[in-house]
């Protein structure tokens, strides 16, 4: 087989129509369209009400197995989808998350698909695209020097300085910002605190980003943060710090929805990356509202497996942008089945063990189990599943045909691609499978109603989703439950945040595992963002960089061009 | 007199040119010009190569009295006065800095220029621009993620964790964030250190992206950066850490000048922002190098008074840019004369003492020491300075001839304006004195040679510009000075960090203060922006907030428009 050309060779060697015509090919107007440099641009957000008459396109998410150090390919994947039914006749729209700066200069190097089937350019995707994440960053961050600046001026709302929850954050990963103390140096200086940084994307502020649909909807939103309880217990909030309105501002345009290209000039809607851990991991809504309505395919990404991603893509965005889903396709890949069986010491970045190489076909067998529960788990929401065996050079034809043995004998579809290295037409059969099951009668409904206790909605999707025996709440998670029940925030949705490398709350487990209870360490309230998320086992939320982080290797070259992104 | 609108409600009303034929009007092809928005685009680097063959335009720096609280409109002068030449039937074109968000949601609400010469939309100037501050905070950011990971991960390079000099930077008023102790939590969160964010303007990345004239020449100035000292006391830089090519991708995008226009669509180079503390204070040396050939004549602004903007304008910026100056604009004001007699305690964002308002041209002679030096200062370059009368309303005829009169006593020309309340044709008399500046023989000559010492260069500049008797070295600066002598630094230019707000170090002290001697407390090092800064006072490198900060009452209204920020 000829070695393929890197991501970043054949992101630079990808002809690019005009973003305008791109945006056109939606029905978007040349006046709603904003170019941000040669490689992106942004939709002004009348499009949604501009494009409401048009054809509402078929809504599709992309999720997949429990994610495996492999990676699934679930991005490229999206793009792959939506490149192919441009081969089927059809015309697709793709929407996905931005990238961190931080971990593309930390671990990865890139995050915008792969090969012939990704977002391009793939340095715009990768650096700063238009500002948003940093955008984010600014907003939250002002908010936190509004918190401490009140303490330091008399502290009027009478915040118990140790009950303040609104940490800092910046888009890079530094792990020395974890844990900090602030306000030494005296008087001047502020208020000593221990306090500490989280990456942008784990930042409320991302979140709410992503959830709201207008932007009257985001500053009633951000008005909603609680950062602090005052001495006696109550929340503060931005609004009652004033400083809402003011994020707002500098929010405004980071709510408009970036608009690129794929290598096959499909429309890439690439907008928000709010933490898969203890946020929902999804796209945004605006986005979506957008491409609903630009083609006759939206496909539309969410982070992790689809007990978490997609559930949350169900349950919590769903209910934001009001959107109901046609079909779901769940990504496996032959090495993530097989690291599925437990028998393999999988580490991300280092060779596959040699013994995973071989063909066997039911090592596939054994670990899909977790393919059959994440099936499952799309049905539990009366949404038909669609898998998508994602190809790697070196699979076997027996262990691919495993997987769509699997997915027979589950009652779904099932289509082999190799969209990584043949681009479009190497998903057409998927795109194929996906329109079948799109054109089924539509079921889809929420996995818990909106009325349901909190503790009710934890074990719903503990049962249901994660196929656990029951849930265990500390006593802690206990009185937080109830503080969130007492303050008016029962209703909204819950996000559970727990490890994505297992179904269960032990990273170690693999497949599907059963008789296990998941422990609720904590329960933390994103009163902005608008959900409520249990911690259910270690949730780091700034990442550290290597021994040898990706940035060491990242340059610009004599004619100023970047290398080593890919 | 009837009231005057807001800056925000002129802005809007202000009727713009497409950003493309702006650039079209400074020679500038389409294919070197991406739009970033609606509002604001970037000027590919590759202009300056192209429009080398353009006439030179005549090139004018913008400087002040010392300042004082109630600010002398420079950058609203900087803008009148391009606005101006096209009254007289010339071509102007405007370089500026753009203001940092922190200050304008903390203090002040904006910094674009103000009323009928301003660069608009305010918004963008206002807000994020087109990130190029952020692109800062970020490469900053990474390289501190850099240095802290590196003592994590084995310390291969020896760094003596008490002498890592390099901080963090946001762009926000955030006292908290002067004095923090980072990397508590345990093992796994770093190594316990003090250390402190400043505001990003007062980055040596912003520094250095302002001064260098090119990409590569951008990269070896990150490259030379030094963040610590080894256990042997010898330097350690960006590219030791391996650091500084990827943070040269970051800065790519934000190298390139951005391109907006004036109420008078004016272009309007505005681009990057140096604190003027402890850097120097200027636009970007590449902006200057493109408008150079954009118009007739070239008004760029540099920071605080003549003595320490402009100084440095000359010694460093000329340097690095190679381009030399034709005139120099020396704004005064009456009230700011007046307020130079120490005779009235003048506070920010107070109302004027009454007796300051009363008819007294004495007052105004008495004041004009301070005037009279800073005419001075620019002659010491070889300049020709013209003095800019910015009128204020409630100023009186005779005041104003008092600044005309001592101008002309120091031999040099003046003129009355009044841009901000009639635009471009209210400095339009300003802008022919500028004219008959520049007709005049070129003399400009650096203050001090490259080979001169470090002590030497402060000694030069305290002397012959803040007319200081001589210097006082402390032990430790007399230490730092020798170690900047032996790690080869000694040809670098000086840029004293000291107060702004008096021609001494005492900031108390106004008019022409005389029998004096400058205290330099301690010297440190810019390797990478190319400069050395004694440090001769307080240096605050990171605002606060006040009590009501700017931020309570910036808002977006229904219609989804900003209010408040003006």
């Amino acid at each position: 087989m000829p070695s393929m050309p890197s991501d970043l060779e054949i992101s630079r060697a990808t002809l690019r129509k005009p973003l305008s015509d791109v945006a056109g090919d939606m029905g978007i107007e040349p006046r709603l369209f904003e170019p941000y440099g040669h490689s992106a641009g942004k939709i002004s957000l009348e499009a949604i009400e501009e494009l409401a008459t048009r054809p509402r396109a078929k809504y599709v998410v992309v999720t997949s197995i429990t994610p495996t150090p492999l990676g699934e390919g679930k991005t490229t994947t999206t793009v792959g989808l939506g490149q192919a039914f441009g081969h089927i006749g059809k015309r697709g729209v793709i929407a996905v998350r931005q990238a961190s700066m931080g971990p593309t200069f930390g671990i990865k190097g890139g995050a915008a698909g792969g090969g012939y089937s990704q977002v391009v350019p793939m340095e715009a995707v990768n650096l700063h695209l238009t500002g948003d994440i940093h955008a984010v960053t600014s907003a939250h961050n002002l908010l936190a020097a509004m918190v401490d600046n009140h303490l330091h001026k008399g502290n009027a709302l009478d915040i118990d300085p140790l009950a303040v929850s609104w940490r800092r954050v910046l888009d890079v990963n530094d792990r020395d910002l974890r844990q900090i103390v602030t306000g030494l140096g005296g008087r001047q200086d502020g208020l000593p605190r221990q306090t500490g940084f989280d990456i942008t994307a784990a930042s409320e502020v991302m979140a709410a980003l992503a959830l709201a649909p207008s932007l009257s909807d985001l500053r009633a939103r951000l008005g909603r943060i609680v950062v602090a309880y005052d001495r006696r217990g109550e929340p503060v909030t931005a609004e009652d710090l004033r400083g809402a309105g003011a994020m707002c501002v500098q929010l405004r345009d980071a709510l408009k929805p970036n608009l690129l290209q794929t290598t096959e000039q499909t429309p890439a809607l690439v907008h928000c990356g709010p933490f898969g851990n203890i946020a929902h991991g999804n796209s945004s809504v605006v986005a979506d509202l957008i491409g609903i309505h630009g083609g006759d395919y939206l496909v539309t990404e969410a982070g992790f497996g689809a007990d978490m991603g997609a559930e949350r893509f169900f349950n919590i965005k769903c209910r934001a942008s009001g959107l109901t889903p046609d079909a779901a396709v769940v990504v496996a890949t032959v090495r993530g089945l097989k690291a599925h069986t437990g028998r393999y010491r999988v580490v991300a970045g280092r060779s596959l063990p040699e013994e995973m190489l071989a063909e066997n076909p039911e090592d596939v067998r054994d670990g899909a189990t977790n393919l059959r529960k994440q099936i499952a788990n799309v049905r539990a929401h009366g949404v038909t599943p669609v898998v998508a065996v994602n190809a790697f050079p070196g699979d076997y034809d027996s262990e691919k045909q495993a997987i769509v043995d699997v997915a027979a004998e589950e009652g779904a579809r099932a289509a082999i691609t190799t969209h990584a290295t043949e681009g479009g037409k190497g998903a057409a059969e998927l795109a194929e499978a996906v329109a079948e099951a799109c054109a089924e009668p539509a079921g889809f409904s929420f996995l818990y109603p909106d009325d349901a206790s909190l503790t009710e909605k934890i074990e719903t999707i503990a049962r249901r989703m994660y196929g656990a025996d029951g849930i265990e709440l500390s006593a802690t998670a206990r009185r937080q439950l109830d503080d969130c029940e007492r303050h008016g925030f029962g209703h909204l949705p819950v996000c559970v945040a727990k490890t994505h490398l297992s179904l269960s709350a032990d990273p170690s487990r693999k497949g599907a595992p059963v008789g296990w209870t998941l422990p609720v360490r904590e329960v933390r309230l994103s009163a902005g963002a608008g959900f409520v998320y249990p911690i259910c086992g270690d949730m780091r939320t700034m990442p550290g960089l290597s021994s040898q982080p990706a940035a060491e290797n990242i340059d610009i070259d004599e004619a100023g061009q970047v290398v080593g992104l890919s």
